[in-house]
């Protein structure tokens, strides 16, 4: 339904990079969003769900996500069981995101599926889709860039941004974000 | 009155990490800076230290708060004669946070006194305070970790993220934010 | 006319760095690119043009800006031809900013053309201008600092924070930002 029509796509010189049907369709969600979530009470997570599944996006059990969460498409998300998107998280999922189960995206962080190619002209937008594995922790106001795959466990330190791929039960800080150290947990008590 | 019981807290889980007396004195701070000071004019700081001292944070003479700073918990905030906390700027002081006299934080900078125990199945949440010494310049954008000390005069630049020890006269910069240079300064004119 | 009085500048102190003439127009401007720009449709890119024009901004044919953008002084502003100024982003121009011709700013990038002598013991304001060529890119969450000067072509990669200058036809990512390669683009289909 999300088709990028690489072909006719002119950013620069205001060409749209989505279809009409596209955009209208995210007029509608933002303002539903708007209306429906952007100021409810933090505990109403149930009702958060309930709306985001009704717009297309694909939310596990549990999924904790706050009004003041940002998502560019419903459609193009999909959560883990019990994961939670914390206040002013910015998913930018022109192309698709998938956050695995029990991670926590903390406040401000942002998520970024799309880039321009800039080798081109004409500056095409490029979709290139996201993937965080389960029980990870992206901290506070922490940036992952396009393309970027994390493996499960791993952090991501607050203000950390990270392009490339990243290990799982790993450590990660900095910008660009570079490995620190494993990360070891212990069993549960 | 804030304390931590963190043999019960399962923030995974939704579990609250804060007392129920807590959250709801964090609503009705929340509530009472958003009527009383939020879109008071810049020059009435007077007005915003009286607010700030009725919540309960400490605030030394002549400091300066403007309206769009965001204070998690007034308790927990002790600010230095003419200390300046610039617009936007976000104090996430679920941990104490002292800053000095003298000391500039610039706009949109964020100082954060609390993380998580990476190592703790269930995540627990930790509180670690931040101090800030005299006549310090926290610049726009920048980041200040849970449980940094910065010693007297000492800068960190704009968009620099801070995670260790800073000594005193000194300039950082980057992320993670490293030393760059000693400050010297001028004699008084 | 927005002449800075080093001499009589004392910020620590409460001092204003500007004139009152200065500070009255800046209300002025403020209020009116809420009234008359702020919630306008993404669309209305010759009305906004229109709009900054009449305050004093040098803005080239078909320049887009969004209304969510941050100016603090349009008279400090210079935009080239068919450049664009993405959703979020803060031109904070006390000093001079000169954007070129189809350069990319997107979506809340910061560039900041002041800073503060930190060897001064009143911690004078200074404006450093900030120019920018044409055709580059400065990406999602970028920061440009104070004094800064970038070539033709140049990309500054998502949340990079750059502090010098910055050659043509390259790509400089990180914070500090640090050159990564050269930009190579193909002829134009």
């Amino acid at each position: 339904m999300i088709a990028l029509d690489a072909s006719t796509t002119r950013p620069l010189e205001g060409g749209a990079s989505f279809s009409l049907s596209n955009r209208l369709f995210r007029v509608f969600w933002g303002v539903a969003w708007f209306v429906l979530a952007r100021y409810t009470p933090p505990p109403l997570h149930g009702w958060r769900r309930l709306v985001l599944r009704a717009f297309g996006a694909k939310v596990g059990r549990g999924a904790r996500v706050y009004g003041s969460v940002s998502i560019w498409m419903p459609h193009h998300l999909e959560l883990g069981e019990n994961a939670l998107i914390g206040p002013g998280v910015r998913l930018y999922n022109q192309g698709h995101i998938r956050i695995g189960a029990w991670t926590v995206v903390s406040q401000r962080a942002h998520i970024c599926a799309s880039s321009h190619d800039i080798a081109d002209p004409h500056f095409q937008l490029l979709l290139r889709p996201v993937a965080i594995g389960d029980r990870c922790w992206i901290a506070a106001e922490a940036f992952i860039g396009p393309g970027v795959t994390m493996g499960d466990r791993t952090v991501l330190a607050a203000r950390g941004a990270l392009f490339g791929k990243a290990e799982a039960d790993s450590v990660y800080t900095g910008n660009p974000a570079h490995f620190l150290k494993t990360r070891q947990m212990r069993d549960p008590a």
